[in-house]
């Protein structure tokens, strides 16, 4: 994927980071999601197209891209995606375009996608991908956050809670996994992971530059 | 390495962490170890044994064990070291057994050693292993610490100013890849580092647990 250009307070350069934000629905990513945007200036979130229909107060081409089964197909023939599924009735993709203009502009790219979007990302830019699972305190706790959101009915937090279990399943594929007790303990602990990977000597791209002018100077 | 069980805010256990420190002399490493010691409570340093006499104010058994040459050798032979090599005229090695008993207790422990040492321990340890490299600011910069500290004569300060460009062409072997322009920044970074490598989901070796109770009682 191209990559440019961002520099840390030191001046370098370093390659952009992919980072993936998954969890069961109700388990709270959201919320910590747009902490995360608010704390991070570098960082911008990867909307999502979905052939489903708004929810209220959903916004289009902030909360999702809403696009028809036509258009959506379109884009899988155009190879317009970096990773789509199927969930429940409906598609879900990544554009592609967005993310490759931000990691060419030198930003880090928020993704809200599950663990199959997660493994198709990382199967095309891996080590710039950090993939973080969130889970929930307890099966009860989340049910019980989905029934207090009042937007579903039974059979659909049924079918939410049988897709949490598979979700919860797949938690040995990510880097890194927190249980979400207390929504700003949680918060902290992906703003250090998103921190902490910044750091990584991989990504440093800028470094060799630095290391070669201090070795001729020393 | 024998692991054990050290519990974390959720009650599960995770595998300790080996936690590399590394820099050329003066780069600022032993006020970061000292930082980061004093702020994390189930963190203990690895203490080196050494065959180099004590420097003034150095205490045994706290900055280095120091042994001579006989024991040391005899200390290879028994493979009582988990990594060891020849600096300059002198002999350093990271001894076995306590590295193994605090891991076995559930704590973290600090290694202050070089490329050198980093690279056996990662050899013996594999991904238990965090490796940070600190970088200074500048090489005069470094040259200006060595001689400000005043305790090395010029022959001296231009033997480890050699080994330090000699430490700084191994950065690539690190995971990590710091800048100390300034102490408190950089303490913060190793400290955030620290953080999230204890979030890897390969060292949340409690999790299968906590998971399996959490799908049976959904």
């Amino acid at each position: 994927m191209p990559h440019s250009s961002e520099s840390d307070p030191h001046g370098f350069k370093r390659r952009g980071l992919l980072f993936v934000l998954s969890s069961p629905s109700g388990a709270g990513k959201s919320t910590i999601a747009r902490k995360l945007l608010a704390a991070e200036a570098a960082l911008d979130m990867s909307v999502s197209a979905t052939t489903r229909a708004p929810r209220p107060g959903e916004v289009d081409g902030k909360d999702y891209h809403f696009v028809d089964l036509e258009r959506f197909r379109a884009m899988v023939a155009d190879n317009a995606f970096l990773e789509w599924a199927h969930v429940f009735d409906h598609r879900y993709g990544t554009p592609r375009a967005p993310v490759e203009a931000l990691l060419a502009a030198g930003r880090d790219v928020l993704f809200d996608i599950d663990w199959q979007g997660a493994q198709q990302l990382h199967q095309i830019a891996g080590g710039d991908v950090v993939r973080v699972f969130i889970l929930p305190p307890s099966m009860e706790e989340l049910r019980q956050r989905l029934v207090s959101r009042a937007t579903d009915s039974v059979e659909i937090i049924n079918a939410r809670m049988a897709r949490a279990a598979n979700e919860v399943s797949h938690w040995d594929s990510y880097d890194y996994v927190l249980v979400n007790d207390d929504v700003e303990t949680c918060f902290q602990q992906v703003r250090t992971i998103f921190h902490a990977e910044r750091l990584k000597r991989s990504r440093q791209t800028g470094l060799i530059g630095f290391i070669r002018s201090m070795m001729k100077t020393g």
